[in-house]
Parts: C-alpha cells; sequence; structure tokens
C-alpha cells in the first residue's frame, strides 16, 4: 500500500513524486563517550505543541532560580533555532531576565550574556549584515550585560546560548534543507555534550565558593517534531535522557494534546518531573491530574496577556509562585535522583542474589548502577570526580541478547506497549492471536526453513532445550518402537537408560533436564545440584580458533590421525574451514570413523542404541569458552546420528538471529537438525521467549487419540504476546536491508564487523592465546596456565576494569574475553570498540597491566 | 508531592482547592456480551486535536462511499455531541452529503436522515423549543429527505445519528457536570453497542440483494480529550476496539501532534489503518511517512476554503480522489482483516504445536481467534450467522496468569512502553536499575515480609522451583554439614541420595528438576520424560471441600485416626478451617504423628535423613484439580520440618499475590517458608517474570570465597526490566485501596468475591461433587467415576462449550471446572458469571446437558 499512500499525497501536489529524502534513523554512536555531569540538575523544556510558551517557563525559571540567593548560574540551552534573529529563544530569556531583575531584583548583581554558537550561512549574514558563505557558519557571537548594582565577585550568572540557528521561520527540518546548512544528529549531540560537560562553563567554583547551578535545553516546536536531520526531537535527544519538563496546552483540546505529549515523552523513556501549562480557564489541570493518578505535579501559569508587544514584566511578576514552586520540585527531584542512585548501589548487594556470582567478591564499587539502555549503550552513574553519566558499550550484549539499535529499540517500545494494550497476555493452546501465528511463520520461513513445521514456545533457553529433549526422546522411542501405542504410562517405569550424545564444554541451560545433557563442569558438581547424574556420552571435539594470525584446528587427544595431512589443520581464511569441499578429506573420514566407532559403543547389552538424540550448540559452543568447534565434525555427528535415526538437536539459544553473521548457524554448518532451540536475541533483547522448532516427523510421535500422548509440557506465558510480538518486529528488522544496513546485498549474510587488520594483530599479541571471531562475536583468550585458565578464574579482572573506565561494559568468561555488538551495529563502532581493546591488550602484553593472579582467590 | 501540586494549581483560581470529582477510570464490564458484526467496515474516525476536519472526513466519505455504487448504505455515528444543536456533526454530514449528492449525482437516489437518539434537558429544550425537565432526555428525534430521482428501491441509505448531546460548546466531561445530565461509560458503550448491532438498522438486505455498507464513529475532540464521564475516550471505546482513521494536522506543530495522537491509539492497541489531514503547505507528510516506515498510508486533503460560510461543495469535488481511495482503503482493510481471521484459525493447526494439547483432537471449530484483550475479557472471533466480534469472560485466567482490570492494562501499557524505551534489557548480575530493585523491594516487604531477605530472579515457575530447590539442598547439606568447605565438588560424584518431601497430587512445573519434586502421574510417565524417577517421599493429604453445603475434611487412608472426634472434619464456615485453634485439637496430634513416623522412616542406613527438602503448594493444589489441602496439615508439616532442619519451600507460584484472597497463601497459613517461588500473576499477567525469595540463613550457604560456592544458574533475561516494572505496577495495584476496591478496609484481605447463596446452590447440584472457593477462585468438581475423572477426562467438554457460549471462557481439569477472576474485578460481575454457570450446571444436573462419556475417547 505504501507506494500508492506516497503517489497519493503527491497527487494533490500537481504529481510531483515527493520522496522522503531526509534521514530519520536515530543518531548514530558518537564518536566521543557520553558524559555529564549530576551535580546539578539538567533539565529538558518540552511542549505538547509550537508556541505554548516553553521559552517564558524557561526565562520563569532563570528569573526565580537566579533571584531566590546569590551566587547562582542559570544555564539556558537552545539547541536548534529557526527563524533567526528575528526570533531568538536564548536571546528573549536573556532579555526578558535582565528586564525583571533589573525592576524588581536589582540589588542581585547577575552578569548576563547571550551567545550564538553556530548558525547557516544565511542566518548569519542576517544577523551580521555581511556575506558569509554557505552551511553550517561558526559565529561565536555574544552578548552580555551585567545586572544590578552589587559587585562583580559577587555577581550570580545567566547564560542562554542558542547552538544551532536557521534564518527562515520553518520547521528545522525544512529550513536545514533549503538553506543548505545540515546539521548531522550527531554533530547536535556532541555540541550539547560538551555544552553540558564538565567544562569550566557549566561547573564552576567561583573565589572558592560552591556555585548552584541549573540548566535547562529548550526544544523546539513539539515533542515529536522533526530536528535539522529530520530526526524527531524526542529520539534525537534521547541518548542523554534529561529529565523533562512539558508545557502542556490549557485550550480546548489541550487536555488531549498534553496526554499524548507526555505518552510520546514516556515512550521515549523519560521522566516527566512536571508539567505546567498557561491557564484558559478550562480546568485542564483536573483530568490532567485524574490520568497522572497525581504522581506528576501539573501546574498552572496565568493567562498571558493577548497583546505579546507588552512587556510581559507583569505577567512574570504575578507567575512568580509558580516558577519558584517548579523550580523547587526541579531542584528536589534532581537531588532525590541522585541520593537514589547512591542508596540503590548499596541496597542492591543487601537484597538481591545476582545469578552466577559469588557476591563475597562484589564489592559497593563493583556495582553498576544503569540508569538506562540507549540502542548497544548503557548509560550507567560513575562517581570520579563528580557524580555524572557516563555512556558504556554493552560488550556482553547482556548475557548474548542484544540486539536493538537505537531506532529498533523505540519501535519495540511503541510496539510492546500496544500489545500489552491489545493482548496482555492471551491463553495460548487451542487458540490463534495474530502476534503468536506471525512469529510461528516468520521462524518457520527462516531459521526453521526447509526442515521445520512446528513451533513450540516456552520462556527461554533451558525450557526450549527440555522441550526438546522430550521431543527427541520419544521421536526415538517411535521409531525404534520401544513405545507401545496407547500405553498409559503411569509413573517413573524406566524401560531404557537413555542418553544423548553430546559434546564436552557444551552447555544448554540450568535446569536439571538441560544439566543432564552436558559433561561434568563447575556448573553440574554436586554442591550445585545433587541430583546431577549427567545422562550423556560426551565426546571431546575438535576446536578451531585464529592463533597468531593462522586459523588452526586443534585435535583431541581421542582424534589422533596416523596420518592425516597436517595441511588440513591449518587454513589462512575462516571462509575455508567451512567449506564444503573439506567433506571429501581425510580429516573427514578420520571423524567419521571415530564417531561410528563412540556410537558402536554405546550399544546396551541387547544390541539396543541407548543414545537416544545429539545436541549440539552449532559452530560455537557459548558459555564453554566461546569455543568454535570444527564445523565439519559437527556436520559429519549431525549425518552419522541422522542416519541411525537418532534424533538431533541443534541448540541455537546463542547461535541463531545473525549472532554468527547468518540467520542460523545451521546454514554455516550446512545441515539441518530434527528439532532446534532459539531464544536471547529472538525477541530483539527486551523480554524473554524462546522456541523450539521441530519437524513434521517429531511431531507425529505425540499425535494420537489420547492426551497422554500428548507433549504434556507447558509455561503459563507460553507463546506471550508481548514476546511474540517483539520477535516478530526483530526478526523482520535483523533481515531487512533497509532497516538493517550491514546485511549483504543478497540479504542472507552480514559483512564482516570486526576491522580483519585488527583483528589480526590482536591474536599476534603475546597475551593473547586464541580469537574466534564471526558474525557480531569478537572473543580473546587470555594466555594463561593452570587455576588462571579457566571458567572460576578472576585473571581477566583487572583488564576488564580498564575496558569499562574505556566505556566497554565487558564481562568476562574466566580467562577469555569477548565483545558482542548487533546484527545492525555499524563497523566503525565495532572498530572504535576493538581499537581500545588492543590498545588495552597490548598494555597487558607489555606487562602495564597486571593480570590478577589467583594467589589469594579460590 | 500530589495534594502540594493540586493546591499549586489551585492556587492561581484564587484559593479554591479544586478536588478533580471525575471517575477516570474504565467503563466497567458491560451487562451484556458485546458482540458487534465484521460483515462489513466499521471505522472509528479520531483526531490529533479539535477542528481538524474529522466531520469532513466524515462527510468526504459518505459522499465517496454511496456515489461509487448503488445499494448502499453508509452509517454515521457521534456518540457525543456538544454545543448542541447548534454545532451537530451528524446533521452536518446529512446536509453535505445531501447537498453534493443533489448536486453531483442526481441520477443515485438515497434516503438520507438524520437522528438525534438523546439529549441533556437544555439541549433538548433548545431542539424543541419546550420544557424537558432534566437530565438526559430520550428524544428519538429525526429529519430525512430523499435525494435523487431513482426509485425507492433502489435507493441507497445514509443515516446519521447523534446519540448524546449537550448545550454548551464545551468540553464534554465539563458539560454533562454543568448541565446535571450524566452519562455513565457503560450506558454510552451499550447504546453504540446495540446501533453497532446486528438489528435491521445497520445489516439489511434490501429485497433479496446483499446491501455494501459502511458504519463511522466519529469521536470528539482529540485522541485523549475526555467523554461525558471524564473517561478519555480513546479509553472508553476501547472495549470495541474499532480499526482507526486518524486525521492528522498538517499546520506548523503538526508533525508532532499527529504523530503523538498516533502513538496515544497504539498505546491502546488501535490500529491505525489511514492517516489524512488538511494540507497547508508545510509537507507533513513526509515526516510522517518516513516515521511510519510506509506502513500506514497518508493521505492529504486540498486546503479548506477559509471562509466556512462557502458551501464547501467545490472542496468536496476536488477531494473526490483522495476520499476514493480512503474508502477503497477502509473497505480493503476490513476484507484483508476478516480473511485472515479465517485463514488464521485454518494455519494455527498446520504450524502450532500447542503445550499440553493432543492435536488430533482439536478440530478447526474448537480453535479460538483472540482479536483482544480487554482487562478480564477476550474480544473473540465467532462465526454464527455471520463474522462478528464476540466478548468472553477469561475465566481461566490464561493459565492463572491474569489480574489486570482494563485500567490496569492501559497502565501497564504504558509502563511496557517506558521500560522497552529505557532499559530494553540490562546486564543483571553486579548490576542494579531501579525496576529490579524496586521490585525486589516491593516483594520482601510484601509476600516476603518477616521472612524473606534475597530475591532470586527467574523467568517462570518452573525455573524458580528448580532454583529453590538447588538453594534447599544446599542448605540442607550446609545445615547437616555434609557440604565440605572449600570442595571444588567437580562432576557428577554423588554423596548422598537426597530426595524431597512432597504431597501427592502436587505439581510444580514441567522442567526435568521440578517434575523430580512431584509424584507420579501422567505427566511424569516414561513416554513424557524417560529421565524422570520421582525424586520424593509423598505424602497423601487430607482434602478439604464444600461438599452439599458443608465444609469437609477428606483424610487420606494412611491418616485414619481410631478415636479422633468425628466434628473435627465438618465446618460450617470456611474461615473456622483457617483458625488457628484447630493447632491444638485431637486431628493436629493425628497430623503430628503420622508426619514424625514418616521422617523417621526416611532416614539412611547411617542413620542420616535423606529429606533434604519440604516442597507445598500452599493451600491449593492448582494443576492437581483444584483441591483444597487441610491447612492445618501443611502448618504441622512446616513445623516438623523446620524443627529439623529440613528447609521449607513454598510453591506460591499459583496461590501467590492476592488468588486466594490474601497477598500470600503462607498468610493463610499462618506459618513462614524458608524459600518460596512467585510467578504468573506477579506481572499482573502481562510477562513472564518468576522470582525464588529465601531468608539470609538459605543465603548464607552459598556465601563464600570461591565462586564455585555460588549458585551458579541464571537465564539470560534475568530480572528483566520488563517483568519487573510490571510486577512493580502490579503489586502496588492491588494492594493500594485506591485502585482495588476489592480490599477490606485493612488492605489485608479481599472481600468476598463469589456470591455466598449462588455458591451454596451449586454444591447442592447433584452434578457437582465438590466445591472450591477462596479469594478468585471458584472450582466445582464434576461427579464423575472411572476414566470420566481424572486429568484426562473430557467429560466436561459439552458443558464447557454451552459456557463458552454464555461468553465464559473455560478450560476444565478433567472433570474440574472452574472460573477464575482478577484481584480487582467486581463482585457485580463475578456473580453474573457464576449465575450462568449454576444455570448450566443445572442442566447438567437435570441431563439437560450430556456429559461427554469416554468410551470413544482414550
Amino acid at each position: 500500500m505504501s507506494p500508492t499512500s506516497v503517489l497519493f499525497a503527491s497527487l494533490r501536489r500537481g504529481g510531483r513524486r515527493f520522496s522522503p529524502l531526509l534521514c530519520f534513523h536515530h543518531p548514530r554512536f558518537l564518536s566521543t563517550q557520553l558524559d555529564y555531569p549530576l551535580t546539578h540538575p539538567i533539565y529538558s523544556i518540552w511542549a505538547a505543541n509550537t508556541s505554548l510558551g516553553k521559552t517564558l517557563v524557561s526565562a520563569g525559571l532563570s528569573i526565580s532560580f537566579l533571584s531566590s540567593a546569590p551566587d547562582r548560574k542559570f544555564v539556558y540551552f537552545k539547541p536548534v533555532q529557526t527563524g533567526f534573529p528575528q526570533d531568538s529563544d536564548s536571546r528573549f530569556v536573556y532579555k526578558k531576565f535582565s528586564e525583571f531583575a533589573s525592576l524588581h531584583r536589582p540589588e542581585r548583581s547577575v552578569l548576563a550574556s547571550n551567545h550564538v554558537l553556530r548558525a547557516s550561512a544565511s542566518a548569519s549574514e542576517e544577523l551580521l549584515n555581511r556575506e558569509c558563505g554557505s552551511g553550517i557558519v561558526s559565529l561565536g557571537w555574544h552578548e552580555e550585560n551585567l545586572v544590578g548594582n552589587a559587585g562583580g565577585l559577587e555577581a550570580s550568572e545567566l547564560v542562554c546560548k542558542t547552538l544551532y540557528a536557521w534564518r527562515e521561520a520553518l520547521s528545522p527540518h525544512l529550513v536545514a534543507e533549503k538553506e543548505g546548512a545540515r546539521v548531522r544528529d550527531v554533530e547536535l549531540l556532541e555540541m550539547l555534550e560538551s555544552c553540558l560537560g564538565n567544562g569550566s562553563e557549566t561547573w564552576v567554583q567561583k573565589g572558592g565558593r560552591n556555585v548552584d547551578m541549573m540548566c535547562v535545553v529548550e526544544t523546539a516546536g513539539g515533542v515529536a517534531s522533526p530536528g535539522p536531520s529530520g530526526s524527531l526531537q524526542c529520539d534525537l535527544y534521547r541518548p542523554f535522557r534529561l529529565p523533562a519538563i512539558l508545557v502542556g496546552d490549557g485550550k480546548l483540546g489541550g487536555i488531549s494534546a498534553t496526554i499524548s505529549a507526555y505518552e510520546t515523552l514516556k515512550l521515549r523513556g523519560y521522566d516527566v518531573v512536571a508539567i505546567v501549562f498557561e491557564d484558559h480557564g478550562l480546568l485542564n489541570e483536573a483530568p490532567l491530574l485524574s490520568y497522572l493518578r497525581d504522581r506528576v505535579p501539573v501546574l498552572v501559569l496565568p493567562p498571558v496577556p493577548q497583546e505579546m508587544s507588552n512587556n510581559l514584566m507583569e505577567w512574570f511578576y504575578q507567575s512568580q509562585d509558580i516558577f519558584n514552586y517548579l523550580q523547587e520540585i526541579m531542584c528536589l527531584a534532581s537531588r532525590e535522583r541522585l541520593e537514589r542512585f547512591h542508596y540503590m548501589t548499596k541496597k542492591a548487594r543487601e537484597i538481591f542474589w545476582w545469578p552466577f556470582t559469588q557476591h563475597k567478591l562484589v564489592s559497593e564499587e563493583r556495582v553498576t548502577m544503569i540508569d538506562s539502555r540507549c540502542g548497544e549503550n548503557f548509560a550507567v552513574h560513575k562517581v570520579k570526580n563528580a557524580d555524572s553519566i557516563v555512556q558504556q558499550f554493552d560488550a556482553c550484549a547482556s548475557w548474548w541478547t542484544q540486539g536493538p539499535d537505537a531506532s529498533l529499540q523505540i519501535e519495540l517500545a511503541r510496539d510492546m506497549g500496544y500489545a500489552t494494550s491489545r493482548y496482555g497476555h492471551v491463553m495460548f493452546p487451542e487458540n490463534v492471536y495474530e502476534p503468536a501465528l506471525e512469529c510461528a511463520e516468520i521462524l518457520l520461513e527462516g531459521v526453521g526453513k526447509g526442515w521445520a513445521s512446528r513451533a513450540y514456545f516456552s520462556d527461554n533457553g533451558s525450557t526450549a532445550i527440555e522441550i526438546a529433549l522430550k521431543m527427541a526422546l520419544r521421536k526415538f522411542l517411535f521409531d525404534h518402537k520401544v513405545l507401545l501405542e496407547n500405553s498409559n504410562g503411569n509413573g517413573a517405569d524406566r524401560y531404557i537408560d537413555l542418553k544423548v550424545l553430546a559434546l564436552r564444554g557444551s552447555y544448554h541451560g540450568d535446569t536439571l533436564g538441560a544439566m543432564e545433557a552436558q559433561a561434568p563442569s563447575p556448573y553440574t558438581g554436586f554442591y550445585q545440584q545433587p541430583w546431577y547424574t549427567g545422562r550423556g556420552h560426551f565426546l571431546d571435539p575438535p576446536k578451531v580458533s585464529l592463533c597468531r594470525n593462522v586459523w588452526t584446528i586443534c585435535l583431541p587427544k581421542n582424534i589422533q590421525p596416523d596420518n592425516a595431512n597436517v595441511e588440513d589443520l591449518s587454513f589462512w581464511s575462516r571462509d575455508d574451514i567451512f567449506d564444503k569441499k573439506r567433506d571429501v578429506s581425510s580429516l573427514a573420514d578420520v571423524y567419521s570413523s571415530y564417531i561410528s566407532q563412540e556410537l558402536t559403543e554405546n550399544l546396551d547389552p541387547r544390541g539396543f542404541m541407548s543414545i537416544g538424540a545429539l545436541i549440539i550448540e552449532p559452530v560455537i559452543q557459548g558459555a564453554g569458552g566461546m569455543e568454535m568447534i570444527d564445523p565439519l565434525f559437527q556436520r559429519i555427528l549431525t549425518k552419522e546420528c541422522q542416519s541411525r535415526k537418532i534424533p538431533v538437536i541443534f541448540d541455537e539459544v546463542f547461535t541463531g538471529f545473525w549472532r554468527l553473521g547468518r540467520e542460523s548457524a545451521a546454514e554455516l554448518l550446512s545441515c539441518q537438525p530434527d528439532i532446534a532451540c532459539y531464544a536471547k536475541l529472538m525477541t530483539g533483547g527486551v523480554i524473554p521467549l524462546a522456541v523450539t522448532l521441530a519437524s513434521e516427523a517429531v511431531f507425529e510421535a505425540f499425535f494420537g487419540d489420547s492426551k497422554l500422548k500428548a507433549l504434556l509440557h507447558g509455561h503459563s506465558y507460553s507463546a506471550h504476546a508481548l514476546g511474540c510480538t517483539a520477535a516478530v518486529k526483530s526478526m523482520k528488522w535483523f533481515k531487512d536491508c533497509k532497516s538493517n544496513s550491514n546485511l549483504t546485498c543478497d540479504g542472507r549474510l552480514l559483512k564482516e564487523l570486526w576491522d580483519e587488520n585488527l583483528v589480526q594483530q590482536i591474536s599476534l599479541l603475546p597475551a593473547v592465546g586464541r580469537v574466534v571471531v564471526l558474525g557480531t562475536l569478537c572473543a580473546m583468550e587470555l594466555q594463561a596456565e593452570g587455576s588462571n585458565a579457566g571458567y572460576a578464574s578472576l585473571y581477566a579482572a583487572n583488564l576488564i576494569q580498564k575496558l569499562r573506565g574505556d566505556g566497554i561494559y565487558m564481562r568476562p568468561l574466566g580467562n577469555v574475553i569477548y565483545v558482542m555488538c548487533g546484527p545492525c551495529t555499524s563497523p566503525q563502532v565495532c572498530s572504535n570498540i576493538l581499537e581500545k581493546i588492543y590498545t588495552r591488550l597490548k598494555d597487558l602484553s607489555e606487562a602495564k597491566i597486571e593480570p590478577l593472579a589467583q594467589t589469594n582467590l579460590v
């Protein structure tokens, strides 16, 4: 429908086809790490529509803040100004403040200034009355005056700044285009950040005394009005997530407009601290307070005199109480927020029981207070010289779940709201509803294409594996005629002792069934789970990694060919390892006979196969230390099992959905399972949902007349609407070239995200044992011996702390560190991150960073 | 802050304290079952603000629809009209259509009419020019005319209706108050429903020919403008969830206003099919299309002549193409929606693998297509005489997860959007973020109060149980000194064979660990999970139920006291069963000695206790058939175990959060566990989240120097922000008297939701074996014998089908049926439901409904 709709829209414009040229994508990653102070209130001022009086509110706040005590600084920013210089909100604030202060507060002396940093050439010409070239001009223009009678040293300060200005009084995205003076989102954000930053401009000590400060950033137009690049302003400024003041609408229709604007801000994760609007006698505050359930203060300003040429001094005077109150609310909320941050860090250690965490090893300083996420980045609270908000790249992808860039995150937010409101959760069995069906359709057309025909939903990887095991074992019993038709198999009788075939080092989840399918490890010890027995036959797999710039296969001691060609084990390119040509090679024969032998050994005394399923993590074993398994070995393993009617389960919980550069890792292996499990990235990383896909042949082993033959496993929120909705959006987003610019032209592959040269150099560092780089993953094992290696090792701890300081939030797997991006993360961002890692690993190699030895820590 | 803010808002009104009197709650359950046809397009028309031309769009659509073919009917509804009769949108549509048709389409004959159904007395007086009393007056006023020249039979029809009108041109909530003519939401919705309904008015056959029909419902003001009761219109009309046309804003600031309005509609679960707005030359469509990623058509109407006294005929003529296109989009979308509904029902059976479902028993007719949920009700697609949307009460509470009423659902929707945008999901271990901390705080102050000090988050009940078991068994090993300090317990060595003590008939989840803790049952058979062994010592518990109007304890054969007073086993009131006085009774002694003996028998040959934990569902065993266990027995069991340092786990996954009328079932038992699990209702029923709470003593068994001593269990989305946000909102909502009117005055108890008299009568019916009624639950076991009883029984199938026809969506547990409401559901709604159930059970008792015998079904 869309091309037609554009056409129709344009039809009314005399047939001119209007194509939206503007970039409505979210600002890309900033080159610097976003960082701004929490030492004083910084607010964003938004409005439900244009002309509702944002600037009056800013001016009122400046008057109130600077009047209430000496030694204060009020900073006003107008990042985007159009209609300049006739319209200049920073000048308005500067002027009105000066006028009011001279009139009513002559006893306080305030140095007031107004600055214009940059403007389009045509706006600059208008201001300076001379030729200014083209594009955006750095003006550095300013005016100032000293208000009041007191001495200079005692003076408070008002600083007003316009960051960017354009000539015409139109929407910024139109004038930026028209005046040939575009500004990218990143530029604007970096400019604003430097203004908010820790510099002398905004955080000052004057003559040894602390200066109380307040800062406001006034947006342009309504909350969702486009900025200069076309990005909606509510999206544009989102990385800062400044607390918000919303200027509402007191007119007829204003209740609706104010509520809608409020919801638009909430949908971007903003906290609205107060709503304020001009009284038009319609009592709009009552429905607003009711809607807000009294949780957000609503303030009403006196009517602004119709005759705007009036100098407004009377109005500001009348409004003093309201502005004082608003200002107090803002200061209080800001203080409370900071106090809460400190409290939270303490309290977390007292009441959380973190998974996989030895609490004794977590000091208060090690606790990270995460204020928010924007795309791939956390905003965390840091106390360095002072409290601040600092951006960190989520390099652990929050336990490998993350995929969204900032644009997808916003779309998911809207979709989550919609799905909650449309469905909440509704009963799944025997029912159908849109998101569940669409999700199943996309799964079967995507990762399940060519083999799967049924989708079984559950909540996480571990439950998906439990379901897969039940499916596989039943299918095995069915195929091998162990299943008695119409049996009412009640209770605990065991007919045969079924095992799974699995690889050592694999991990499938923490519920008992999933644990039983993995080899003994620190996770499975008696003190962790006394019921664990290890119901598997576990093989040591051959592994692959980039060692000293050569891709190398490392064979386990059980597979040591007498006469294998040594060239089989080294590769110059990673692609060669996946090459199907390797199926015909001496190594393939070695693998094949080894596997046959292992299977033969697992016949029970009656000659009956006791291996009821194969379960593997295809290509990469994640929790086992980001080990890459020789794909040839896994391919042969799959085939050997399938030829013996042993069902094959692929655990793609970690590897699925582009994690390894392909929609599924099965594609990399070039073979198909009978059953596969997906979770994590499936929902784009916002909400737990898992699915077990199965072939129709597997499904048929449960089909019959009795309910008791059905698969009696299920969780309350099976196929919950929110999860399915998020999955539908994310799966589509990742594989659509329009939303994911990392896809190669055929849409089946992610382009290389990690700079090849950097990866090579890292692999050559003495401190680095091996590198595995594939898709969104780049993992590095640190050279370590004995107890410094392995899961419980803290060897990487110091390195990790340094990297967090660099703005990279990593979590190690013992002595293995890794960085993981989303399928849409720009390669530039990846390189940026990888360079920092390289530098730190070089320091480690040169012993500038000490690894944390294990001597005192068990 | 809130009282102050109201004060400040009122300060500007000369000190008059303004208290919001209006009801901003969602409409309550309709007395009739909502039901409207899908046979023709029905749309709602919304606008981003007032005066953007909704009525022009409605009029344009009427012209386009009726002009394009003969034998058509266009119905226009204006449910809420203010400023009447000077302003009458239905009259405007009627007039403009008539004028345009006479001028441009004289060859088509159309019978046009305009109706005013009800109006405030003062509006009625103005219209009729006579005294009309007070309040709302039923007018039944209408006007009509035959447009065009063709014969009567061929005539198409235009029907315009104003449902409610008020005199003054103010917001409806103000005039309704001012004119003393209030209308409750329910009245308005019922009126609208009867207008949309299947009656001759809206779905007609004329002289044997099908009449194509289209219907629009035009709202008043902006999307979130209050209706007459004060409810926001977007909330008010939500139960219908009609597809929407949004009239946007083409002016400066209009991009933002349109996007915000769109988001407000999406946040209520509406589907916006098209956006249309008047051109003001600002190219607003480009950013809109970009924001919508071309998925919603955006249409631009020519500028409306400034001089509104102009009769607009020229404008309608110019706009024809756009209206034709809009109308086609609407018809197409409506058709596609219906086709999709039919397709979905088919497709679901082909690609879903439903949990706990024997697919062979699910015919296409049994599949329910759920279009949406609003509070406690589903809107489902039904094909009776024709396709329609019908409301059903979700009596199974979607596997016992549901709690929200319609207001909470909307709040959760906004919160889910906010949480996604603010956090998505962020890494939990070693970190802290607001919703996770607040959720833990509320849990520990609520269900965990007095005993729990740590919160361990996971995804569902089953994983919460696996975690609880790991905690309990470790604690047991620790207390009984089986745990060797600093052991690197690697691998599968088993030191002792630990069991749990559990009750037969209990159910704790479907992952293997949780399964091991339950007694053999249909769920645990070899063909379901060959690895199940049943690691428990299972006791038969004494049960309680209302049988023939007497609360009766039924003792298992192992507990048959020789000399127990028979009065101990019958109670006239349910409260007596929970009375702590029973602790001193002969039955208490019997229980106590029985339990002691069972525990003594479970010493291993070395005299070592092999029971490492007690796990029970307190008070009600859910999946086991809604069996109520004698609370005295469970209390004594808990004490006996705790006195032997056997950790006690309460599985409150089903019973927690007011399900049984108290915040926790532990409160009902009057004793405290060491570990407890919660899930389902915790998030209000929108999203999976579970928590295992533990005492500090349990936590300490994992505290030490080595990571290997920590609890190495975790799921990717541990403590995910969306789940915690939903839980925070829901837990607060349920226990706040302001939002939950079912709470008794001390806030610790839900008032009785099920009519006592009706419950008694049900218990006396011959078809009913027993009744259990407690909190939000009312369960009834049907008298059945042999294979007609138990989990696999289909005995209730026919009854269930009848009840679904009555608008009650039930799922039986074999021969046990139940209805479950939310903690906030009004007792009136419960009675309404229960009456219908009583009637059907009476029919069953009188053999008017046949139970489904098991002979042909195994």
